[in-house]
């Protein structure tokens, strides 16, 4: 889209409609000077086709508003993401159009169904109940942004066979999110199982050695199956991000 | 496949011809009882259609010999990763066979032209020239793994002109492998110039606070670009890996 | 000054006005024997031309009441950092000249215009709005300090094109204070942008793998541009007196 | 045994046989006067029912020969760990007796046949090639101290049906000894297929962000399975003697 | 008790009550299919032959409470760990027939007396008072899981007649759990004194250079004592865990 | 004191009045029976002729006042450490003897007045304001120990001048204590101005790459000064309770 | 300049003189086509005015050569750092032109004498003799960027006399590097000595808690001293870089 | 001494014989200017009435035999440490004179019987073998340094009673050295034994989770004995060198 904005100022200017300097100066800003609010990043979503996300961690109600507020108003759908159960009363009455889910901390203001657009399904796989938040942070991005999920909870690699049980649900899968805490040696289990990539998610569950999730990081950064990438510590939505991406390949 | 061999089986137990502690004993063995050497792990490569690969640090070279030669003899093609140029001759005396790529350390045993199975094109982009043999292990990898590679060398972000020039090939890839060391912050760069995965390699290059290619690894984990995977320091091999599995999809 | 000192008590023992034993006694206090309030130190900042700033962080109320006051009993201005706005009313009740500015976590006690005694503009520049606060503290101690700033927010490196579009302004500043959390790579970019001194400023900004502003200290560190110097993690106020000595050059 | 000498000694005190004085410089001293060579540590071994270790790394070849043949001349067995098969030749010369294990890294002076004093088995189970020496160094160590053992190599957690069929074997196990680098996921899987306790022996193999095998340890710290407990990096010896008094029970 | 149960499911496919379809599928969910309650995991526990645990960190007393009443309807006993004392009187009042012990934050449902199946006793022994919370815990634990044990509190190293004192006790146990923070000294002196297996729980006690444990956990894996193994900071359930497993050999 | 029990006791079982079996079991219990209170440490301090010291951090008002209670009903003088301003008043109310002092977070129970037992004066010297608290700690213990102290403020090395200004002061000192936080710089030149050992404490005080006191600790064990030795972070207790032992050779 | 350029490209877009495809192609490529060798980055350099810098440790001769060569080709003079004197003889047997210091460890192909375009004097101060070759690399740098250079050796913080006996050259100076090993706490006391920038370069120089120039650069992070930034871990060449733009200010 | 200097330097001010100027440069160079050689610092060491000590590691033998020729040529004793015996041989040949202590690593010039100053014996004692370098370093450093010196080797933790053995030893000495790697734990015991300072050297002797020396620093950082205060990994010559000053108090 950028190029060919780019291409019709280059018209503009050869056909001497738009002399040089002022080229200089649109060619400088062109990618995003129509937005309402200038401290919203709109571009890259428009550019990958994917609603507006707001990280809302460490941002009060009122700012997640007035920032979720201009994008509606541009007409985008929006998500905001880590919005905490005891934060979401107040924002919901200043933004009464707005749907929370708890369990996955998220907030969506758009339509209730979004059309399906990847073109496979995306396993999200947990092993222990509380990495629950993280992985229902990936499964409600995932679901929002357009994808068929299947999700398989409590599949920890200390009882192997259930997760030997769901392997059939994970071959299906077009690209697999395991989501662990503690050691972390969840993706690499999964990763043998399956063909496609597999999105190693570590989050900060545990205590003592897991020194707030570096324990999971560093063992899935050594996983012994090829097939796994890894996102930062309880990074959901990252997860869900980049299965989306390969999903609609 | 283990799926089928496992209903044949239970077939057998159902018509008589094999009663149940026999069949109890097959079924823990299946997955791997018809390889010729035991040690070597053929199957997973097997399943993903992809040569056998033999991660060649730490062996002597008369054990990848040995390996590689049994791998051959199951008329498997072989890819050596991390065989340093040192060590290549005594190598390649043994397996005259074996084509050696000293700037990837990379030996192969196979065809010499080897299929395009990959959907598009895999770029793979890097930030020094101190990152290159991390970059071409990943693209020798790629290669032999049957990808066509776009490969944009020396554009740190230091230089940022630079890697603007090369947008245009970057968005033509289905997939993007980013190669950086020091502060590695070329996969955040380069993650919001395309809508594509990037896989982020970190390098050990660098020196004092870079402490060993950490710098960029959590560089890389913490990228503000939503599209960015990590894969281990200097792990160029599996971040062609992954690329090649989703360049599959 | 000192040595004007140290040459006039010099003087004094030649004319025989002062004798050895006290001569050397007075020796080893001279620098600062004239403040009323011997906590405070008030002789670096004289020497510097600069006003008091007191580091308010884990001090009372009480405390920077009475040290605020000393230093205003003296004659000089004073400014206070990291005073939280939850922190601010009570003190601004004991201090009713004081004027706070809550973004900047500032205290101000002084001339409402400061004059302008840096020679040229210091660009301060950000990646994410959860870096403000530490912005905004650079913004707020240089405009105190007698300098002309320029802001330029949000142009975070996964977004280039909008740090591109503010080179013209960059490229304007006599030296440029650059801040980001998450992986830091702001002043790798800006540094190659530009050919002034860029002081990189990380912030603690971030979860996960971002240890607390580690990732970003240690990306700056690690920087490919060689124009970079790094403060300590949030350190808004170092940068800003660092960028302050060097406009005055 | 201590505690015998213990009372002999008081029992020639009430006596009169023993004055006090003298009474207290032995009792200081009981536990170790009668060695030879004092520099050796042979007590703890003894009161174990264990023959000498010696821990070669570190030691010159004059050094360990000149333990191990005052141990010997004491009429012990010895066992040397950490012997470099490049250092093997020149200790051999010097002790012709000794039996050496490349593989294991061990030196063996005494009965060619040891008797089997454990009650059961133990299982040394492995990830990875590169994890054996480790591997090897336990099960050395655990035969040369009485135990039944048998090996199981090669069965890392990206390939888990090769371990499940490896489940009897681990099952007829009285204790497990589970060795593993990179990501150290093994001693999780093993330790929810069997209800013994399982000895987690993490390895220094990896590159990059294993951290020379802190991430292996901290996985297995942070085992998600409860009959976990884990030795020091590379620690097969330590392992096979913790291995050896549970199999003696 | 899974080995017959796929004995039994193979018999029945042998004699053609069951097709190899529906068998493929029971296969796989067999070991977990006959729970109430699919989060919860029982399945380790039976074959164990333990109670059933629930790790109450992190969980609110509403699941807690959930998961607890699923496991006590389907007549198992349960053993809910780390309660702490403010949540204890909220789920006392949803679960009535529990016991709570505030020392070891223990909630227990089940017998009052638990039958002895330990063949010895496990000797719990602690550095300081400090550590009494995680020595509790192993304690209560120890208790419930069937074993006689013996503590012995309050003999840290800096004292170590006082450790010397309780030598005859902890020769008598068949096992030991050596609990202790700051520098993790402990179970090195006390696996100098016995010949058996010592578990080593480093506890957060401490402060500065502590870091949380973290001084006490390298000191334990360092120790020079062969006979120590370690479990994760705080995990007294754990050791207490293994020592059981030991203890019924 | 023990060694004359000890031969008391062997006295006796020479003379027959004991005999071996229960002299065994008094010498093993001898060096702490007399104590009222099991669970308090009376001997070290005993023997080191000082008052009772109790780490009130993370003890409960009523512990505190429980072992105070008993070690002043054995009539010793008793010190409590890290009593918060907070937790004081409810503390006070239960010892109403107590002598609190707020700066120091000191509790005293014993003689108003302590006798002068150190030799020479011990020089306590600070870097900044926010290391106070650490710096009357050790003040405050080294008084209760029988030790003049000369304690010197704010004398950080950023203005060195005032350091020297005190170097009378600190050579006039038997041992001296330096408290530093951030970059833990003091030790370095106190070190170099006397001939004393300088005792060396990193506080917590800090931000950002201070790490909790990390960054003072490391500067400090790594002094270019060689009579510089380090305890730990916050550590103003042991620094005095050293000195106290210097101070009395 | 590459915004002349730009503004020319665009002129002939409007005269028509070049169409928009063929410019847009163009305006990709413009900052960096002119130079003869694409792998080498000229750019920066010559933007700044400085001569090229070729990061020596880690390239071959032949590739240093090469590259040097091509830059000598382009009339440009050029500098190599980090030339080990064991590699220099072959380096200079094929740049016969060049001019090597072996102290500094650099490398110079350019006018025997560089115009001095400093407007003041940069003062290079170090605390150790082990940390001389990072300080003459930022001298030599720093001479052949056209600046005076003071050097100050030898003058550590326990011996603070000697340094402030140089007290005079510091405050000539225009800016100050401070290089320093071990606890790194140089550049806090010449901070306070001066009123000038002080550039901080932690020394990989010390050994044990030092952790390879780790405690000497979280030292200089947290300087208590405000006029303080900091480098990567033996960076001469860096803080010459930057001192030498702050001195053209 | 240097005050004495100073005094005569007013004294000649006021008698008119120097004038302020002249006055105010030597002031600022007294410390120091009367050695023949000024990168050697002579002054801390003629402070402390000690021989000079040479820094040997890192350093070339040329560099070590001209530092030591100009001090020997000053007519001072000179003490080098850290020579390791393969660089000794060349050493000896330009400094004939020097006597070598290959396993301390000293070489020493000076007379062959040093004084006794110290007032007291100072213990020295080590937990095992391979920690012998750095204790028998501090027994050189301590003995050259005019010190009885007591050696107790070899009594690790882990064998209790042969540490108790020498508690007679360890209570005679005025001062203790306590040296041990590993887990670092002798110190703790060490101090709970004795009513002295105790000097704890942490050791690089381990392998694995003793990161280099970090477990047993840490260790003994957080030390349950109050008498200890920690050096630097594997300084013995720091703790012979506060052992002296202490000794001589």
């Amino acid at each position: 889209m950028e190029r060919e904005a780019l291409r019709a100022l280059l018209e503009q200017v050869r056909r001497g409609e738009v002399d040089a300097d002022a080229a200089l100066a649109r060619l400088a800003q062109l990618p995003f000077v129509d937005t309402p609010h200038a401290r919203v990043d709109t571009h890259r979503a428009l550019r990958h086709g994917l609603p507006e996300v707001v990280f809302g961690a460490g941002k009060s109600g009122e700012q997640i508003a007035e920032i979720a507020g201009a994008l509606r108003a541009a007409g985008q759908p929006v998500l905001v993401t880590r919005v905490a159960p005891e934060e979401a009363p107040a924002l919901l009455e200043r933004l009464p159009e707005a749907d929370y889910d708890a369990a996955a901390r998220l907030l969506w203001m758009g339509p209730a169904e979004v059309a399906v657009l990847g073109r496979g399904t995306i396993a999200v796989v947990t092993a222990g109940t509380a990495d629950l938040p993280v992985a229902r942070e990936a499964i409600g991005v995932a679901r929002r942004f357009g994808n068929k999920v299947e999700a398989i909870f409590d599949v920890g690699v200390a009882g192997v066979h259930r997760l030997l049980a769901a392997t059939e649900t994970l071959r299906e899968a077009r690209v697999v999110i395991a989501v662990a805490g503690m050691e972390g040696a969840l993706p690499s289990v999964v990763g043998g199982l399956v063909d496609r990539p597999v999105i190693a998610v570590p989050t900060s569950v545990g205590y003592g050695a897991s020194f707030g999730g570096l324990a999971a990081l560093l063992g899935m950064l050594t996983s012994c199956a090829s097939n796994v990438t890894v996102v930062n510590i309880d990074n959901g939505f990252g997860a869900a991000y980049v299965a989306t991406l390969i999903n609609r390949l």
